[in-house]
């Protein structure tokens, strides 16, 4: 059984040194460093990697490394919410959110035209440039055909940004598919109606697309999902892998708490008695705020994958 | 300013009188009982109330306080995930899910053929049963017409089940749409999809039903929402009442806190600085398990439009 | 195993009915009903009863609710810290706290002398009422005796106050000793170091009081704890019974989380671990605002008692 | 206004490089840059700094960052809890605690003499090593002189211990003095009555102890705190501050919210309305286990401080 050691700092330490370390202090930080590990086996292991997360963290500055962790092939399957893809293309538009107070006055925001969210701002102009690029984008994918996957339809918005910070960009260069089940929950969706307001036979195939997750992966392969905060995209990877015989590594990070019985809450424990997990699989369910956590944990993953060469 | 009372048990001490005492107590439960006042000035008012909740709800025993919401006309538009509507399928079937613990050993209740939601189980079985509802509900649905906007189909399956507890049936009955915008997220997904590798034509429109929530309200409308947990229901309500001018009646209870600048965090502050919530708006953000606040909040308001000859 | 029932409400339903339908519904609710079943039983078993609670909890109005528990016999043992007996005294002084925002301007309430503690204040002015009762009231201790554990100073106090709503009234009526580990801690201590200043033989024995509350009960006696919120209060009341063997009934209201490792989130399994709880000991956590779940529980519990002709 | 900007992953990137980035994240990452640059301030400026912890924090290998941190002289007092003081001394006699599993069974830890504090286990014997240093550590004392105020008593036992890792040898060596206003509220106390049982004239004076800490500042003074996790500890530092006219800087690291009024939970912001952290102050709260963000934060202050020669 691993003991307890004391923690103590040295001069110049390393992202990859402290998490090593937290493995032996206590609480979330035991766990936090398990994450590290199972992320870097499912890697070894050549899992089918399934990448989830919600679109406050690609507000954030999470963003780039999400891009930087599909461009390393840490990523196979993207699931997320439309949120998330909106302000990727802001943010490659040039477009800079701001950083304020969870306590900011909300109606003086309102009046000068800033949309918080936690404490982060959009400004509503970011939005008029999102409506500009998705007007053009739309008629040029119309020209090409009728019928979309959702899927399809966002690999061809990533090859227009070419944006190394991009997960879009990322995600088209790299033929990793991303995969976002409420496509209509956000601006996107309202300029997918005006735009068929005109274009009555253009048509979003949400259940094509369903398909192409499932196919994405079989029950033959090994499959690892890596999972920040809850939702739909966690429950979509979930049950796609289960629908494909169930998971082999499993890494939840998440603020939220299993005693809701809330999908985001679900802990990797959870995921077995639904097959999602499989009863020997290496899993690890992290308690805290992503934006702290995650870079911890794939920082240190990157860097135990690069020491053996493998990315 | 409202001062602090010391709450007193009376003998048979009724739920709206209990709640009401709450309101000078303090923290959490002086945001319950405005909740509670919050919800009978929307209705008072005649505004259109969309009412959201998550499917680990529906597998709860909410279940029936949410068809008696609807049923008493409470709930004018339903947002919700594709498992819940599952689960009121199940259920209006007869099938009975278990009370069990968050501990559970949850290998052996795979093994067993128990799905675990927190300290709730449902046996694989109801799956199946759900299954056989499915492909007799889609070849008739399939018979009438090949594209189908997904609250249109929603409605269908209401009508078939006839059961009063039933989320689906009452609004049926009493043309309340419920709007589902992550439908293949599920089960459902699956048999739509296994449906439609026979019947390519098949249609389901997410676009075309966000043109269906966006046209339920109007800017003129007075605009309340009832919303419980978060994810994509509460996001979706949000944004189509935005969409409208923004809302002005806004009761949010949820698990979460807004420190990690989550949607199921989001408070019905931050709503102001989207015009979500405008700025005179009645508001109240209650913190804690849904399965203890929303009967305490809705039998309260319940209780006080009877006694107004409103319900 | 307990099956889910739909949740209906009934006009003019009753908190009792309302907890007893919550035992079917699911998550914490399940918890909640649970708790109040144990309360119950703890009493009809004859088990003395540790009762503990913080300070906050005083502030607000569940003072009232905590002085009927005493008064009705269900609490034999009181454990709390000195701001909720400061705050006890003073409100039988008189004293009135506002209810306010959380979000509140916190420089200008400081301006304004309001004191926040969440979302309810307490007036500068209200401590130099307090002030005034301990100066008095220390000069007619130091008059009886030199040398005072902290629960019998506690138990004087509470004779002056002679107000049915106090909880150290009633304790001090009903012989129902009041433990304060951290006596020094609050504006109380501050009063204590001011008379000592003038009297230096003025003693508060805190290892005298630690040996009254391990002679408060037994090893042959059947023990259990109702435990509000964490720290101080809970762990020395766990204590005091695992130096007498263990409790044998364990209800713990909270808003904290085991995944942090403190006590204010260690579960009622955890404490079994430590022989707190016996084996076969009946047990509930229910998490989430007292302020709501207390109520609950409480009333809930009174209310099968009272039928029952137990109080 | 700072802007969001993306956080990318250098080789080999160090710990304060991390940090660094995360200033421009979002959401907790924000704070917790900024409690690193609160620290770094309040050293530079001269402040006196208040150090609080809980014990199950000492239970954890923190315990070797804590004892760094007042050897690097950032901490000018202490005030903890009981249960840390007995498990720094049982880790500077060699014992070792267990990393284990939440979701352990307990009855078993039980039977095999392991206590559980979250995922990390203390054995029985731990306890036992305990006593037999306190016995000895009395009786020594107590030759010294009869009545003890808690720090003096805890800067003896300090320098008999002589382990560079152990909180109260490094504090008794660098005069740093530790309060802890609960000192019978854990096996510590059970030891202090027994020994008084035999010498009744041992005393223990916590009113004496209030001095000390009132009189270890004073109003001329910069002060700044940082405190882990809540309870008493952040509490007793709070009051002192305020009664020696309030704090300057202030860093509270915790993972509960503010929403139940708790301590844990009470944030710098709510410090202003008690005059605690004055107006113009520097503070940062960042919610999550403590584990993870006080290494984070202490070790980028720490490099920050080394760079500029301050430590």
């Amino acid at each position: 059984m691993a003991k307890v050691k004391d923690l103590l700092w040295n001069e110049g330490m390393s992202v990859r040194d402290l998490t090593n370390s937290l493995g032996n202090v206590g609480f979330q930080s035991v766990q936090l460093n398990n994450a590290a590990k199972v992320i870097v086996k499912m890697k070894k292991e050549g899992a089918k990697i399934f990448f989830t997360f919600t679109s406050n963290m690609v507000t954030s500055g999470l963003r780039g490394l999400f891009a930087q962790t599909i461009q390393l092939k840490l990523a196979d399957v993207i699931v997320t919410t439309v949120g998330g893809i909106e302000e990727d293309i802001m943010k490659s538009m040039g477009e800079k959110f701001d950083i304020g107070k969870f306590s900011s006055d909300d109606v003086e925001l309102y009046e000068k035209g800033e949309n918080r969210i936690g404490n982060l701002f959009i400004r509503s102009e970011s939005y008029c440039k999102f409506e500009e690029f998705m007007q053009l984008a739309l008629k040029d994918l119309y020209k090409k055909k009728k019928t979309w996957a959702v899927s399809e339809l966002l690999k061809e918005l990533g090859l227009i940004l070419k944006d190394e910070n991009s997960i879009l960009y990322q995600s088209a260069k790299n033929n990793v598919p991303i995969f976002c089940p409420a496509i209509t929950d956000g601006a996107f969706g309202f300029h997918l109606y005006m735009f068929k307001q005109k274009n009555p036979d253009f048509i979003v195939d949400v259940v094509d697309d369903f398909k192409n997750i499932l196919l994405s992966t079989s029950h033959d392969e090994k499959k690892g999902v890596i999972s920040l905060g809850g939702g739909v995209s966690k429950h979509h990877a979930l049950l796609s892998c289960l629908l494909n015989g169930g998971l082999d590594y499993a890494v939840y990070l998440t603020t939220s708490h299993q005693t809701s019985g809330s999908m985001s809450g679900a802990t990797t424990d959870e995921a077995k008695s639904w097959g999602k997990v499989k009863d020997d699989s290496d899993a690890s369910t992290v308690i805290g705020d992503v934006t702290i956590t995650f870079p911890l944990v794939i920082i240190s993953a990157f860097e135990e994958l690069r020491k053996e060469g493998m990315i």
